[in-house]
């Protein structure tokens, strides 16, 4: 079984690491970017074949992956979709309920099935592409349970081609876990980092660099990544805000034993992340800087 | 002037990390810790020689620096004023402005100078000390206008021979900046990875690694720093709950612009940290982690 051809539509960081992992493991890739220059550029990097019309490249794909802002997914789904051709289309967005539940006539029909890799940077475009970016991460597949097994077996071998584990999850409890897991902590370091003076910043050592990382990341990109899950993270702020109000209160009290509690229950869900990390540690390679 | 004898009273991972770079810059070093069973394995690890009473390194040394926990410092140095010799007297609290108050007179008299050496680790006890800790890292002293220079020279002194950058400052800023560079963020990285489901975790990627790696910090030591701070702990609290507060306001209003508009902030934080890092970085070493 020769590997499918896949279209990667969008070719952004995610994109462009996408195309030369792909090519990297020895699949055909066609390149497409609404600005052709970029197209070009990926092309003269070895990333794949420039396509200019899209129709043409959905002409030719077996798998087409959508590697543009959340906001746009949906509407350029349905563009593709109306193309020539019978590939099926996946893209990275990284909340997946209301993507899946607009797109869910094309789930049904095997046309459509939402990844999710875990997997990302801070650093932005093309030119930060790598081709080992999903070695080892974890991506996720939302079908519905009517999609067509033939379709999630297609979209699992792409992502396992790159290196990535599968992780198949409904929809919405793929977005309540990357409120969790991914937007509340850029939340945090977001609101630690937009606090601090330059006199304090003096004194910041590991602790400040390694919790604000992530708030370097690109600002109109994460905006358009909340508001794509808005309900899932006022929750998860909400519990947040819920947890810091209980320890002001414990603090007030000068209640010692009651404070390292608090804290006890952060450093078990380390714990607990760091033993979940540590069993599959062989298997994850380079995955995550 | 060769250099001056240091008793390292309290063998845990600082103490222990003190000693061993003394040593390693040629200083002498006694070693006293209230069961005599961890200076002895201090003094077999070569980190200096051991002392079984507190009034028998007093009065051999010149500098005595106290590495036990926040609450312990001042009855402890305290009890060492009360020692024959004339030994200055340090510690390493990571809070100063109380600790400070409370031994104003010392500090007037020459007898103390709070030191506050920004690095450390979630890894405890001597047997995680490394004389290399301090290499590159800022120390805080806290000396009082009267403190008499000679003091504010020999403690300088000292922990520029472990590789420290000096920083002086009043108690009350140091501690407002450890608020916001260290105790805020070890508060947001506890309260992110208390709220994680098990289902979650299986998706947790590099954003999570590293805003959430402070919480493994011991809870018992955390719950003495941020109650040593707590005034300034809980402003630091309270101003990011309104943040967050602020961001859940904009994300009802699903005002994208706004929304980018309050993580610019958090993106400009981070970059004022990059910024001021960078231009130092020759001559950190490897001072954190």
């Amino acid at each position: 079984m020769p590997p499918p051809t896949v279209l990667i539509v969008g070719l952004g960081f995610m994109g462009g690491s996408l195309a030369s992992a792909l090519v990297q493991a020895g699949w055909s890739v066609l390149l497409h970017h609404r600005r052709s220059e970029v197209s070009a550029r990926a092309a003269a990097l070895g990333y794949g074949e420039q396509i200019l019309a899209l129709p043409d490249g959905m002409g030719r794909a077996q798998i087409a992956v959508v590697c543009t802002p959340v906001s746009t997914i949906v509407p350029l789904v349905r563009q593709l979709v109306a193309m020539p051709g019978q590939a099926l289309i996946s893209d990275i967005g990284s909340v997946k309920g209301p993507l899946c539940r607009d797109l869910a006539d094309l789930s049904r029909a095997g046309r459509f099935i939402g990844s999710h890799p875990m997997a990302g940077s801070h650093l932005q475009g093309l030119e930060h592409a790598r081709p080992d970016l999903f070695q080892g991460c974890t991506t996720v597949i939302t079908p519905v349970p009517s999609t067509p097994q033939a379709g999630i077996a297609l979209i699992e071998r792409c992502w396992q081609a790159v290196g990535s584990r599968i992780h198949r999850l409904p929809p919405d409890e793929h977005d309540r876990a990357v409120a969790e897991v991914s937007h509340l902590p850029h939340i945090a370091a977001a609101a630690v980092a937009a606090g601090v003076s330059d006199a304090s910043l003096a004194l910041a050592a590991s602790g400040f660099r390694d919790t604000t990382r992530v708030a370097a990341g690109d600002p109109a990109l994460w905006a358009d990544i909340l508001l794509s899950n808005r309900l899932q993270v006022a929750q998860a702020i909400r519990t947040t805000t819920g947890r810091l109000h209980e320890l002001l209160v414990l603090l007030e009290q000068g209640d010692a034993q009651a404070v390292a509690g608090w804290l006890s229950q952060g450093q078990l869900g380390r714990q607990r992340f760091e033993l979940l990390r540590h069993l599959p540690a062989q298997a994850e390679g380079g995955g995550e800087e």
